[in-house]
């Protein structure tokens, strides 16, 4: 035994060399997004938290994609060229974990919802004290259908892994089966993969075989089991759908556990990254995008989608209040129906209610937008900052035409078009003269409905 | 025997001192709403109308905020100053019952979801010829876990009450558990709740102990078994989750079999007191806050949140349609996406298609409001009423400032800021005239294509 | 046997006779949507696709109404004038097949999900071997209630067809029960339906009474075995919302094998309709009205609503976009939040991202329609057009007053009421002056909160 298991380093093998044929998709099959994030970024980032050094993604063909979305630091790629199997595929991190010292964990890049407590236990596994030469990790599906199964022998440790086509009857049986990834030490990993044989019908080298290649060492391997929903298979959308639908129940639970009311919690879409605070309520039908920050308190209406957005204490937010990136609630603010909010803070109290676009803007503490505003920020070329101060009233229907700065305490009309600036409590009028043709609308109907007469 | 059920009044005692620091909120725990009122105020409802004459709450600690909450003419509050166990807190309620000839139900105000039918099958098995000296409520979970077991004796009499930890294998393997309601004479509940002990591990008074002092007296208990939905309790957020989900599973059914179309029931969220008649189809996606009655006929498209909204017959309502308080739609009437409606009568056929603030307003029969009409009806201090006549036409993108009347067939000439009123049959024009700058786009564009180009 | 099922016509007989007293409904049972289809036009769809030549749909009181919505060429219409059982309600279909030479399958229009695979299985059957004389169609319910059950013999034979109420216990543990299609030869089925008696509690004349009436030929009768989702009958709106769902769940999971990612697939409601091609992504909360094509790599984000919309490739649309029939999307354009579009066409790359209303216009390429454009199309009696050239850039809040047209690279300015053509590559202005006055609105807060202080 090389030393206990919370000394040992941990490098991670992910082979994420298949496109994926059945997602029928131009996109690499592991850079389909779960949770707002392509799978295979979620799985690394959580592989970080469970104390990776270093990750080699292995690659195949379409490979420069997965290396353009997954590049970081702690990250290298490794590229095989040729499909002959798991095993091989493994074999190619060989080089760049050529110095590594620790333990190398191979999972798969579509089985993303891996955990970190599912790694330290498989580690913990590997350094007990009966030694195994490799941890399996196995999982009892509710229908175990053709996966390989795991005969597990007495002590945690493995009799036997055998294929679903090469088992016996009483080996079927068996309702422990092969997840997947296998965890080995770094010393002797390599050249574990390296004896395994491709003398089966595929002619591919497989990685379970480890387990067989050890044992002729008369070294065992062990297994260490987990849920079937961790490790849930993405091969096609609806498998996709599924990962998505296992990764929000578990976040929803989490939002739940930590005193976020969810009211209908089945209608409510987390971001990975999504961050909430205690006793603020979500009501159904919300859709949150990367990027959001909620302070506690808050109200977050029906129908609301937001993003890239920060939100302070007891704030309320919608129904259907659509929040952009760069969009900024001070405490107490309110976004209501039918406005959107680009890249604009709104201070302490603000109120932006009923079918306005705030882009682009600076609102001060307790302004009042009217139903209908809409800052003029873009002119097809650059866009243009507005500024409205605190306490200011912008009038319903009024454009404010950026770069345009209304001071504190302004009132702007309502229905005006504002293309300068206006002084602090001044009052701002851009708008037509009232004008009325007495009788004009009776006769104007008299002469449509005989026009329509005519017609028909 | 005292005398038939029927005859007997009933009291309710509702135990609520447990704040519930599992729902790590600020909110006392029986003030969550479910449906869209506190879950002990909806309990309360249920049980008047089971006929409850006199209900008595039980608060601890934060019993202000469940006091102000939950007072009415049936209810009073006793104060639980130590938590000392459920038997204990009953006994507070002798005080105000001690005028109170009938049975007397204690209940729990975290289990919201109990239903007059059960409080009546439990006062009618307390006055079977058996004549039991208390009822217990019973439920057969699918998941047994740590609930007390009731073990049934002959005739539907309890054997025994076991507590999970002090059960047998034998009692273990019991079914049916303990739901914690528990109905006696009103005459003797509480000498029985004040002869229970404390001499158990946690050194706490305990409701269930009632069955074992009655038994001391050779009074037998008997046992009513309902749903595990109906005996939800709620402890955290996701169980607020759960019993909510059982409620909307419970009323949605109820309208469609009251001739409802629900095309997706689980999208489909109702208050407490939503009402709606025959033939009206619900679309996927809709919210119901309170107050909100529905004739037959309607049609509510999906997207769309409704809150104290009265709609007529054959009405046409969303997608998007926000009705806020106050929305009274006639015949025939439209509200169509992204419009916004409070306070505000529609007379019968009058349309509001598209993008629009309808507020404080009187829309007559058969009026056409075009897209993207604002009324401005508040000045920042004062909220101002519009009318607009029969017949009449807004033009599009108009805004009209209240206080202001627009008679009835008058139009409103597209993007008019109407300030003064219109009288019946005229046009009303106010905007500005249109000026044209030839070649002046292809300038600007040229030259802005020069600025950023330099920029870059 | 008379000759191979593949080169044998088939015709249907659809008992649609009952109203559906149990949906409260005034709309015929038949007639409530599935899928944004009356029930039974999509039953009847599905049956020509099964190759059917012939329709008979027999109707009985309210069957005008049935009448108008279900009339094809295929279909013909036969009466029930009264209501003496599903054996008497097909013969009334005999008249209008005397001349037909084929199969003929007897079904119902309230089993709405019947599909043309089973239709060629249970024809295969009638022509095997054995030849049959019919081919009754059974499924093995969940919970077999009170269903009549096939009491199955050797080779895929009946032994007997036995009403629940009737049946033994062994019979009643049979678990294959009469999901109630029957199939038999033309030439000979009316002969044994007329032979059916009515000697039975009821007094009516049942349909699988067939096999009986066969039997006593000494003729055998085969089943042929589906699911039970297939056969789901409705009789009230909670059977209507459970086909819609199941109905659902069928065609998302088409849409995921066909490429097309859905991240929650069970907020999205598709139209039977609906066209969709690969790599288009479907966020969660989108519904689908009849009549949508969408081609391939476009997304769809959460609260969209289409209906009889053209969608290019690369096209963005929502969130909380609404196209409406006739909205034909380029090659990349947007459709943003809160924009309604019908009867326009978009050019490839046209933008609409807010809160907008494009009606009966046509957008050119790459033009921009900034925030809160309303195109003023409709005058209460007739629709005009709007035309906006190739890369022009309408303001925003702008109202387009139709009939007009704005030419290509064009530049309307924010706020403006464009009533007559603007050249190309020309900017219009039509909005009013601004003017300011100092002060005022000070003054104004300060005399509004005298006002309200005095009130309160």
């Amino acid at each position: 035994m090389v030393s206990a298991a919370s000394t040992r380093p941990i490098a991670i093998v992910i082979l994420a060399a298949g496109q994926g044929t059945r997602m029928k998709s131009a996109l690499h099959k592991v850079l389909h997004p779960i949770a707002g994030r392509p799978m295979l970024v979620g799985l690394i980032d959580e592989l970080e938290r469970a104390g990776a050094a270093r990750i080699v993604v292995v690659t195949g063909a379409g490979g420069e994609a997965v290396e353009a979305e997954a590049s970081r630091e702690t990250v290298v790629f490794a590229r095989q060229t040729e499909q002959l199997g798991t095993a091989h595929a493994a074999l190619q991190a060989r080089d760049a974990l050529a110095d590594f010292a620790g333990d190398v964990l191979v999972c798969f890049g579509d089985v993303p919802l891996l955990r970190r407590a599912t790694v330290a236990a498989m580690q913990a596994r590997l350094h007990d004290a009966d030694a195994p030469a490799c941890v399996v990790l196995g999982f009892r599906p509710a229908d175990a259908k053709a996966y390989g199964r795991v005969i597990a022998g007495p002590g945690g440790r493995i009799a036997k892994m055998v294929e679903y086509k090469d088992a016996s009857d009483d080996e079927r049986a068996e309702t422990l089966c092969n997840a997947g990834p296998i965890m080995a030490r770094g010393e002797e990993i390599f050249d574990l993969l390296a004896r395994i044989g491709n003398a089966n019908a595929q002619g591919e080298y497989y990685l379970p075989d480890l387990v067989t290649v050890a044992s002729v060492d008369e070294r065992a391997s062990a297994v260490v089991e987990t849920s079937e929903a961790e490790v849930t298979g993405v091969n096609d959308r609806a498998d996709l759908a599924r990962a998505e639908a296992l990764w929000q129940a578990d976040r929803r639970a989490e939002m739940m556990r930590n005193g976020v009311t969810l009211r209908d919690p089945d209608s409510v879409f987390f971001s990975f990254d999504t961050a909430i605070g205690e006793d603020t309520v979500i009501e159904p039908h919300v859709v949150f995008g990367r990027g959001v920050k909620i302070a506690r308190g808050a109200r977050i209406k029906s129908f609301s989608h937001l993003e890239g957005a920060s939100v302070g204490e007891d704030c309320d937010v919608g129904p259907y209040a659509r929040l952009r990136p760069g969009a900024v609630l001070g405490k107490g603010a309110k976004v209501g129906n039918f406005v959107e909010v680009k890249n604009t803070t709104l201070g302490e109290g603000a109120k932006a209610s009923h079918l306005t676009y705030l882009g682009d803007a600076e609102v001060g503490a307790g302004a009042n937008i009217g139903a209908g505003t809409i800052t003029c920020n873009y002119d097809g070329f650059f866009k243009y900052r507005t500024v409205i101060g605190a306490g200011a009233f912008i009038g319903s229907n009024s454009a404010l035409v950026a770069p345009v700065s209304i001071g504190a305490g302004a009132i702007v009309a309502a229905g005006s078009v504002v293309t300068r600036d206006v002084e602090p409590d001044a009052l701002a009028l851009a708008r037509g003269k009232q004008d009325a043709k007495p009788g004009w609308a009776k006769r104007f109907r008299e002469a449509m409905q005989a026009r329509k007469d005519k017609g028909a």
